[in-house]
């Protein structure tokens, strides 16, 4: 497996555009984007569990039901979430697309992301479809990447060429994440492509398998957004053989898969909202993966945590504390505490008690933009790996007056 | 009911006082408080459910299991949690009082709050029991109340006088309770005083409802604390005809801890850490208790929620979002939300919409000091009330550096 370049476009037959229609009153942020398959492509997807869904998200779920899809439009600025026409809003943005690309509207997959409860004008959006699909390219990536862009202050896109059979296949992905993101099932938005060639129902198990491990572990501030979604697409044009089972090629698919949406996570808990580290909390010794992984979001979520990370303050109890109240169960004299950085690893509890250790030390480790929590139990083999950042002064800024 | 004077020594027969012994640096903040009662007093208590807990709730517990107490001793500055030796400190602490009043080691409640994972120094405590004890008088209220406070910025007393049959008994209590706030079955440290003439048995029974719908609704910033504790004695010295059993008595004493209990939740919430304002969630209309509970917690809990409240923002989508991720049993089409300050009542979302409201009118609601968040659901008679606060820049200043 190797990382290359050019996100969502690197898988054959990929292209992508993003530009600026005017839904942002900001004219050089770009706040339209499209994914288009040259042919029609196996698609799965997965979306939030908050009750409260944005309108994009049930119509998407209702085009993709026959398994496939052939493009992605995605608006930034507006949720069109909570908004009494926002359903036929959500239709229309695919029968405009449909109609400029010559596809089926219901091969469109549509998201939305931005304030909830405000009316999204369609005007801006039907001005701008011809030329984004005018825009689209094989090096459009970057611009669909900044298309969806909202609080996130870093473009974030990944891709990575791997084998099956004699086949080279490749894996793109683009992701949007900053705020309110607390993910459950399903995530923040990430749309990936692959030419891998694989069945519709082979790659929706693939997706529903990785984001246990990858975007349910991610949390910047607690809070679920009503417009999670990962969609992938995969247009088979690698032209191995299809993947319709379980074995050894689906394994590689799932490790190529698994690459990519970890690197995303990292890059989206990294430019959390305000946030100056990326934390990771990685637990070894859990009584099993499910305590192990509610005890690592636990940890992750922790405000009085992620205050202190970015302070740079080994305040150990803190993270003692949030793997008390996690509910997950755990023998608390058996706990291992230590944080490790670039610049080293320091033990700061052993057996559920505080140890010696050097506050310069410590301080110097957690100075650093990348902080792992590492957490050593004695209860079993269960491992897990979540990921967040720290709290600051900017999440307080950016979410005081976000409207405005 | 009347609010009146003196807090825990409000009910006849206990005393307080509160100095600084030398656990903290900052001779100028008392860091010791006791509380006496002149006989052995009826005595329940409630306490964290987080699984590390401080060593003092371990021999607090085992010391009240008769149901009876005489003394509370409580410092700050050091939680004594987490350290080898804790228990054996929080016992000694109880045997140098115990040996310095007179009375039984056994009849002692014990309480530490602060920084976790530090040892506890017992050399300043013991020195300090005797001045500690001297200075035991009728107007202590205020300096106990003063020496169990960490970052709470006010002081928090409350007193009430009520009749039972021909009797009129009182009932105090002190609080503190800034950061590490979201208790769950029990919470912050809280001790109550009363001269209600009450059964251990119907004391604690009369605790444990009470907290259900009082200090368990409360969050600062969703850690719940190692050494959460609430802790209740009646000595029976207003004479009344004792309580020791449900009826007309048991009820009106319920209603006067509910008043006295739900007054030091308003005061916790609105002095959480760096809080500029005081949050009110309530629900309405939900299916049942339960649910609305849960939706008035998730509510109070969304940092994004406490961020716009912090902005003065009527960013009504988040409180949508909160409710919808919470995980109870809603229909989301059929929530209304309104703001309410002194200032008046804005409604800004009706079956699940936005609705055309005046933002001037909405921000000079939101820029008073206390926020009632309202929401009417339609979906049964459950109410709830949750307390919090807005999140701020001093709510990361304050913990990015609490240890030093």
């Amino acid at each position: 497996m190797e990382i290359i370049k050019g996100g969502v476009c690197a898988p054959k037959g990929f292209l992508a555009s993003g530009i600026h229609c005017g839904i942002r009153k900001n004219k050089s942020k770009k706040d339209l984007a499209l994914i288009y398959s040259q042919n029609r492509a196996s698609c799965a997807s997965v979306y939030t569990t908050n009750k409260v869904k944005g309108a994009p998200l049930t119509v998407t779920k209702n085009n993709i039901q026959d398994g496939y899809a052939q493009a992605v439009i995605c608006n930034s600025g507006n949720a069109n979430t909570c908004n009494a026409n926002g359903i036929e809003i959500a239709e229309e943005m695919c029968q405009i697309l449909g109609n400029e690309l010559g596809i089926d509207a219901k091969d469109v997959v549509v998201a939305s992301t931005g304030v909830i409860g405000q009316p999204l004008d369609i005007a801006p959006i039907k001005n701008g479809v011809p030329s984004l699909v005018k825009s689209l390219n094989n090096n459009g990536s970057k611009d669909a990447a900044e298309g969806i862009m909202t609080t996130d202050t870093r473009l974030k896109e990944i891709a990575l060429s791997f084998q099956i059979g004699e086949k080279e296949c490749k894996i793109g992905g683009i992701a949007k994440g900053s705020g309110m993101i607390h993910p459950n099932m399903a995530t923040m938005l990430v749309f990936i492509t692959t030419d891998c060639n694989i069945s519709a129902k082979m790659l929706q198990k693939a997706l529903s398998t990785d984001i246990q491990s990858t975007f349910n572990m991610v949390s910047v501030d607690g809070d679920t957004s009503t417009n999670d979604m990962v969609t992938i697409l995969a247009n088979g044009m690698a032209e191995n053989e299809q993947i319709d089972s379980e074995g050894d090629d689906f394994d590689t698919f799932m490790k190529a898969l698994n690459t990519l949406t970890i690197n995303l996570c990292r890059k989206i808990a990294g430019d959390g909202e305000g946030a100056t580290k990326l934390l990771e909390c990685t637990v070894d010794g859990a009584k099993d993966e499910k305590n192990a992984k509610i005890i690592a979001k636990s940890v992750i979520c922790s405000s009085l945590v992620k205050s202190a990370m970015f302070g740079s303050d080994a305040n150990w109890g803190r993270v003692l504390c949030a793997i008390g109240y996690s509910g997950a169960e755990v023998d608390v004299n058996k706990v291992f505490v230590s944080f490790v950085s670039s610049k080293g690893e320091i033990s700061v509890c052993e057996n559920g008690a505080g140890v010696d250790f050097s506050e310069e030390i410590a301080k110097e480790i957690l100075l650093e933009d990348e902080i792992t929590i590492k957490i050593v139990l004695g209860d079993g083999n269960g491992q897990a790996t979540a990921w967040g950042c720290d709290l600051t002064y900017d999440y307080v800024k950016i979410n005081g007056d976000y409207r405005t």
